[in-house]
């Protein structure tokens, strides 16, 4: 799956450079497309379903710098599910060259009145297993 | 050393806990913080020695979710110092109880006109293997 | 009501100076704590009563660029207070000099189901105009 | 000039509404598009002529809570060019719908060694009136 931004001013900073935690925002934004472009919205798993996708652990590996106006494709797959939680790949790629290397490791959570983590549905970890590389 | 912060109400997220990229900020934080304290302000390296200490790679470990308003200290160690790299962990405590834990690999940079790691410099490796841990 | 805060490097942006947005973060961090202040943490209105203080309007005018490092005090002071909305006059000071100078008019509001104004109770009224300015 | 975004996830706070600083975000956003598409990006502004737009003045006027998921459309307008300054409008429509209403007047301005407005060149002041309403 494939989420394509460009580098807004915001997000650089006095270096002249991104500010390192926009890759954990943009690895998060590729997480919240992923979900919409296999059928669950994340928008609709919140309002009607009461249900997250909060973290359990995130890394990133940083090769080059990112500057002001880059176009920049995230590449996400996922490569584990769990019972209640689930590994999402993301390689960050300049004019086809690989800037940085990351991964969430995400649980599914009932959101209210406290987040709890709770098993996966069939149908999601199908449609997971489906699009990733999951097993 | 020990960095403290109160979760502001713009690093919540609509689940109503930290949006996630938030603890990497707070780590890119302790880390600034951190060099002020042993004597060398990033501050001062930056607009004095064209210096920089960007990211080379970052991981956090989330245990529980923070809350708008919640007191939080982040205790960072410096472990491993190597010729143009440096790591440093973090440790976030609410009321004296982990809630995430974190790391983050970090290079001693050249800025302009470009990015490019340099040897850390004999009395900035010694003040950070007096501070940390690190051998 | 006096609110401190040290810019930090995520803040600024490829000019070297602050990115603009972040001076209304910064206005809302220092409405937040005018009400901890008086007296009513919006941590408990928020919790215990299902108020929050959404904005209505908020303008900033920006006279000098604040950079990474510098220690700013904001000087907020309730100006108006109607029936649902108030005005709070943010005074942004770096040694001792105005570097910016902004408002913000908030509505009292209830958050759930729907975001709803509602009347200012008379003892939070109390609080603000004795605080403030508000006649 | 239409600007058009998705209202992320990091974007909204604890009320379940978007955290209000995002809307200057935005149009700072849509004012940097605005200048790509009259066909002076601000990428190239700052890389080659080290010239940026700094704030002078920002408002905006809230009208309806915009939630997690949204599509918006910025429709910008530069109603006002002056020697060194010029205003730029920006209303926010939601399914067609006014949702808030701001405006930013920015300055042209040289960013290295120091800040400093100077006057628009005349090509920049006749493309911002052609495409404004800008007198």
């Amino acid at each position: 799956m494939e989420y394509h931004f460009q580098v807004r001013w915001g997000e650089t900073d006095a270096a002249g450079i991104v500010f390192y935690p926009s890759f954990y925002s943009w690895m998060d934004e590729a997480s919240h497309h992923y979900f919409t472009e296999i059928g669950y919205p994340t928008t609709k798993l919140y309002e009607n379903e009461n249900i997250g996708i909060p973290l359990v652990e995130a890394k990133c590996v940083f090769k080059s710098p990112l500057y002001f106006g880059d176009q920049v494709t995230v590449e996400s797959t996922v490569s584990k599910v769990r019972n209640k939680v689930f590994t999402i790949n993301h390689v960050f790629l300049k004019e086809g060259k690989m800037v940085a290397e990351g991964m969430e490791i995400r649980a599914w959570a009932a959101l209210n009145p406290n987040l709890k983590a709770v098993s996966i549905p069939d149908e999601v970890r199908n449609a997971l297993q489906q699009t990733g590389t999951a097993v």
